[in-house]
């Protein structure tokens, strides 16, 4: 990574230092069983991109918000992403044992308290927005955005992992239901309820939805790129496991140049849905770039 | 159970149908996976005392609300405690293969889809009620109330499986304040939202407050005395598993007969929560009267 990379990749994760001490309080401050309380802190504030609270702070500042406006729902999309990965994680799922190049929750602490650790992430998520969102309109807009998200998020896994489809889905339709839900729902409901935080009206909201889909499509296509194209090491997981389980990923239903074509066709979109921002969509096409460049 | 008791079961549980065609109809339309949605109504619409909706409604009746104007809330806390009867008999939890007379959800189906049936039961009940109250002081009311009892029963569930107490706590302590959270805080926010559903002010808030903790705890106790004295047959889960299981129970800690007067110094506690309700309340009279007639 060259130093002007680097630059960018620390100003594009300016607003997880701040995301990570509001949750850490939050989570400190709820009453809670202690061994509770730290597995899931353990699961929420280890090693991780942030990519959701990110979205959801440059969001914010992109349609004129402050980043301090957005800090209930990012802070809770990322306990909602944190309860996701542990339960992912658990045997009876991807049976994962390295997350973020740490013992998974169930193999650092026991199976039965990764699903509970799992379970309150995710309510606390709920209450850490009702409690700490004053404007209830705005609350319940945030609550929508990120059950919605949540409930897709869970429906993606049961595609992807329990597939039931209907037989006359091509492989790459698949493909698309699958990440539209699994990825893509909270990374889109990231960037909507930046927006909302930031008072966007109607058509913004819409651009940043639009840019919303194209990072979530985007991010996915990039993780099955590196599956393919990077070291266990690097990836700070289980690298080559998409090919041994035989998954469904996109170069393997489109081949590696056609998934880099198509990564870059995402940033083109991503870049049209932000045209009419000015300065304060920056961090944004930055982040989109960043993304990309992972696999160029 | 003579004719007279017969009665009021059946008056008790009108409710429930309302609830459950509710329910059925929600998860009907919402767009899901067919075998997602088919394994959260096993869950939620399988045979069940339908408990805390019924509360949730005769709580709003009693409080001069309709029944129709509780069913948002009543279906979601429904939704909450299937969940987490689901989560529960996984077999890293309580390992349980029967419930209600049934398969459980991990035997029926699998394992994955009952994590994954149960986390969509929990963020679903979440986005029933964003979208189906329209007021939306009233929503964050009951959001609130439905996030904060389910966090406490999630504590509850670490207290008591995977028990981290201070030491100088002695043995009753640890049970009231295992069950305080495990049980009594949904049973609490059930009767809670019931209230805040028809209009009831701050004074009579705090009274049917009252009410619900005292029905909370006592279920608890009914509960473990039942387990003591009934059989399997009965019970549609298997018996006497506290006392194989060693399990912390008020019979065991208090003795059988103690147990049995606390239960009638619950009765008493409800009913002066409700002493200054009318005829509307009588239905939670008879509930916690039925309750307690069960370990008579």
């Amino acid at each position: 990574m060259n130093q002007s990379s680097t630059d960018v990749a620390s100003r594009l994760t300016e607003p997880a230092a701040m995301v990570e001490a509001y949750l850490d309080r939050f989570l400190t401050e709820r009453t809670l069983p202690q061994n509770l309380a730290n597995a899931m802190k353990y699961a929420v504030l280890g090693p991780g991109k942030r990519m959701r609270p990110i979205l959801v702070v440059r969001c914010c500042e992109a349609v004129g918000g402050k980043a301090e406006d957005a800090l209930p729902p990012a802070a809770a999309i990322e306990m909602i992403h944190a309860f996701s990965l542990v339960h992912d994680d658990l045997p009876a799922m991807d049976d994962d044992d390295l997350r973020r190049g740490r013992p998974t929750l169930h193999k650092h602490s026991n199976e039965a308290m990764a699903i509970l650790a799992g379970d309150g992430l995710m309510g606390l998520a709920f209450e850490l927005i009702v409690t700490r969102v004053a404007d209830s309109k705005l609350a319940m807009s945030l609550i929508e955005e990120l059950a919605v998200g949540t409930n897709d998020m869970v429906a993606g896994q049961v595609y992807d992992t329990l597939q039931d489809f209907d037989d006359s889905l091509a492989p790459l339709d698949r493909l698309k239901l699958i990440h539209r839900h699994k990825t893509g729902a909270l990374l889109r409901a990231s960037c909507r309820m930046g927006a909302m935080c930031g008072g966007a009206d109607e058509q913004t909201l819409a651009n940043v939805t639009a840019y919303g889909d194209a990072i979530g499509l985007m991010f996915q296509v990039v993780d099955d790129v590196l599956d393919v194209t990077q070291t266990t090491e690097h990836l700070g997981k289980t690298a080559g496991k998409d090919i041994e389980q035989d998954k469904l990923t996109y170069p393997a239903v489109m081949g590696l140049k056609e998934s880099k074509q198509q990564i870059e066709s995402l940033v083109a979109a991503a870049d049209k849905a932000l045209s009419g921002f000015g300065e304060s969509a920056k961090p944004l096409r930055e982040l989109c770039d960043y993304l990309a460049n992972r696999t160029r």
